[in-house]
């Protein structure tokens, strides 16, 4: 893609997923069309953290200054982008009430209340909801906004260390299991202790690389530790009889995932989407020819109707006009297969399937036709997860050193290749390495530490 | 139920609906409970709204003061009540930000740039998202909130005048089917001028009586006529070439709907939750004798997997307490149908039946289960929305009067009887009556005009 930037921006358009020309920076809109994709991908999230015994719970928006302000790191880490409520009606309230730049402050106090013995625990708990950061760097469609409005948060709070432990693994296996649904390829590496969330022991992140080479988190792991706990006293009774601070883990994915979606799987006739995630997954094209009109509709309800039936969303565009038209507009909103009908298949008893992911057309007999779209919706989704993860080895380089290499060699080869190839380096780990000076020697943010192949590196990459 | 306000309140804590104990007034915690109740009771409405054309999108949350305030009419309803956003970080914002108290100006603004020409109507979207209002007067959970969590507010934009009037019908239609599927009764009228919605040409209400007989307002459908249209601009060609300003309708649902249900259809033990909306549709239970146990055990996981099999949300309740216990733990949480199975039943090839609408116990051929308990729950929803009709019909009452009834005679009996009886008053329409100055006369709402077994009534009625 020549450049991506644009082509992005003109895809959340003429696409219509989400309107950038809403009067506030950082705040759009999404379309009925990018709102369902945005539906059948948290109906997959949701799916797997409750398969995994998390529940969903609704918590205000708004928190008290002071209950925000109650956790020293965590505030230091959010004060310059908080957005604040501070009148009622006329009058100035008495106290501040910050938009929320995420529900920790908000959800611990309210375990508190929750939690007196062991057998309160664990508590697995998630939202989706809206969440607000001041950003005064340069705001991004769905990528860095101001109102984020897909927030998934889950909170959760255990009895021993171990648990909590355990806890991290499970929400590494759900994202991992959540962006290979969605054909997402990802480097899960541990954030240096420089850049872990403000309150947090360490942070596990999932990052991906847009077709521009640069790396995008999208999504994050952290283990809490007692930090919180012994923050908002959230003390309980053990199974021993003794006491203990509870042991807690939060994660997050935000509308970021809707971007990756886009960016990840698009090309230059615009979006690819995983048939999982698509609002329509089969769209029927009838081939209107003179004199044959009725039976082409009557065939294309009919193939309508078989499909439904098994669970796929399907659609006809009866539009009026030339179904060049046609092809290009679904084509263009990544429907991931198009049925054409026309005379001559049904004479034939044959059906011609397209798929957007390859570009290949085919015929098939109409009577296999529900098998094969069943089955060919589970290849374009193995496909286009193929194809990303080809993409994203392509963008990552294994970058390495002798003993006796300089540091100064090492920043200036790590330059040269995010200058040319862009995407992640990886260098196999050093202390000597693994600092803020390095990063700012190489102008790109160290990712933190990953396993690849066995081996353990520093990742390396420039970031959104 | 004698002191309905309390119960109310105890049944929130008690079934875990929605914790009240979060540090800001009138804003609180939907728990998972709470919470699923709510999400089965938007997909109803969601699944009604989207039969019906209607599309989700999702908008920002703030407001720049300037587009809230540009419908005069509009900006007077609501300005005492608006939550304000004056800064991000530590710097005060040029222009100042409102929190949502509802979406008319942020979605006719969008409007305007998508709206051409008479092709581009109707539009017909929704939203499910929070609003805000500050409120001064006494706030109630789930009915009078500073944070209203689900606010779902649908807006349209028509050619023609007829067309927004069909619109309004058609928003009736929806919302009444959607009340009947939940089993609360209501009162549709046509609210006073002086209490429509600011802005609308006028605003059609649904209103319910809780058990302490008083009024509660739960659904609104407005005509907006060309008000907002005018003053967004939102002029379009039309079939015939010419221009003319869009009509515009907008009809909403919020919280106060999870109330009804929680009020409308409980007992002093506890909720009774309609079978479709139930998280928990059948509970089964394990009556453990010695000896028995494994085959007990066993019978349960088989009725399990029957019922699971045909799509009820069933549960097996294996926790270590007695039956009695947990019977009493789902009654207080409503689900509707309890399964009993012990050792004798086994043996006899039956099972036995509660249902929680009625208390009645019985027993049906263990082969009958999976016809049976889907008759049942349909029973269960049908005999609690008959029973919730009794009762609104025993909470109206209607007045009448000679033509030489004076104005006092008919405030005193009115007074009484909302004084006695509660609930709602019907008065055969006249303009002597349908004024503000009967409204204090009685000290009461006149909640408008409605029609009654054929008749023109002014209802009055207490309201929340």
């Amino acid at each position: 893609m020549e450049n991506f930037s644009q082509w992005y921006s003109e895809i959340l358009e003429r696409a219509e997923i989400y309107d950038v020309r809403y009067p506030i920076k950082g705040c759009g809109v999404y379309l009925p069309y990018g709102f369902k994709i945005r539906r059948y991908t948290l109906d997959i999230l949701r799916g797997l953290l409750e398969e995994r015994g998390h529940e969903e719970v609704l918590f205000p928006l708004l928190i008290p200054e002071d209950l925000l302000a109650k956790e020293g790191e965590h505030i230091k880490g959010f004060e310059d982008e908080v957005f604040w409520v501070t009148h009622g009606g006329r009058k100035p309230l008495e106290v501040k009430l910050a938009l929320r730049p995420t529900s920790e402050t908000a959800i611990y106090y309210m375990m508190k209340l929750w939690i007196k013995v062991h057998k309160d625990l664990p508590i697995k708990i998630y939202q989706v909801v809206n969440t607000f950061r001041y950003e005064t760097k340069h705001t991004r469609p769905l990528i860095r906004l101001r109102e984020i409005m897909t927030f998934k948060e889950a909170h959760t709070a255990h009895a021993t260390r171990e648990d909590a432990e355990n806890q991290v693994g499970e929400a590494i296996d759900i994202y991992r299991e959540f962006f290979h649904e969605l054909g997402i390829p990802v480097i899960i590496s541990r954030r240096p202790e420089w850049d872990k969330f403000p309150g947090a022991e360490y942070t596990v992140a999932f990052d991906t690389v847009f077709p521009d080479g640069r790396v995008i988190q999208i999504g994050t792991v952290h283990n809490l530790g007692q930090n919180f706990s012994r923050t908002f006293d959230l003390e309980f009774e053990t199974l021993e009889g003794g006491k203990d601070y509870v042991y807690q883990t939060c994660y997050g994915i935000s509308d970021r995932v809707i971007a990756s979606i886009i960016a990840i799987h698009g090309d230059e006739r615009g979006l690819i989407l995983p048939p999982n995630v698509a609002p329509i997954q089969v769209v029927i094209i009838p081939l209107l020819f003179k004199g044959k009109r009725e039976i082409v509709e009557r065939k294309a309800e009919e193939l309508y109707k078989l499909l439904k039936e098994i669970g796929i969303r399907v659609e006809i565009d009866k539009r009026d006009i030339r179904p060049g038209r046609k092809f290009h507009h679904w084509e263009l909103r990544g429907v991931p297969v198009r049925i054409e009908v026309g005379p001559k298949d049904i004479e034939d008893k044959v059906v011609t399937l397209y798929r957007r992911d390859t570009g290949e057309k085919y015929k098939i007999k109409e009577e296999d036709i529900k098998g094969e779209v069943l089955d060919l919706l589970e290849r374009i989704g193995k496909n286009m997860r193929e194809r990303a993860e080809g993409r994203m080895k392509g963008y990552i380089t294994l970058l390495d050193y002798k003993e006796d290499t300089s540091i100064e060699e090492i920043v200036g080869r790590v330059k040269e290749i995010l200058k040319k190839k862009r995407g992640i380096v990886l260098i196999p780990f050093s202390g000597k390495i693994y600092n803020e000076d390095f990063e700012e020697k190489v102008e790109a943010s160290i990712l933190g530490v990953t396993e690849y192949n066995g081996g353990k590196y520093i990742a390396v990459g420039r970031t959104y």
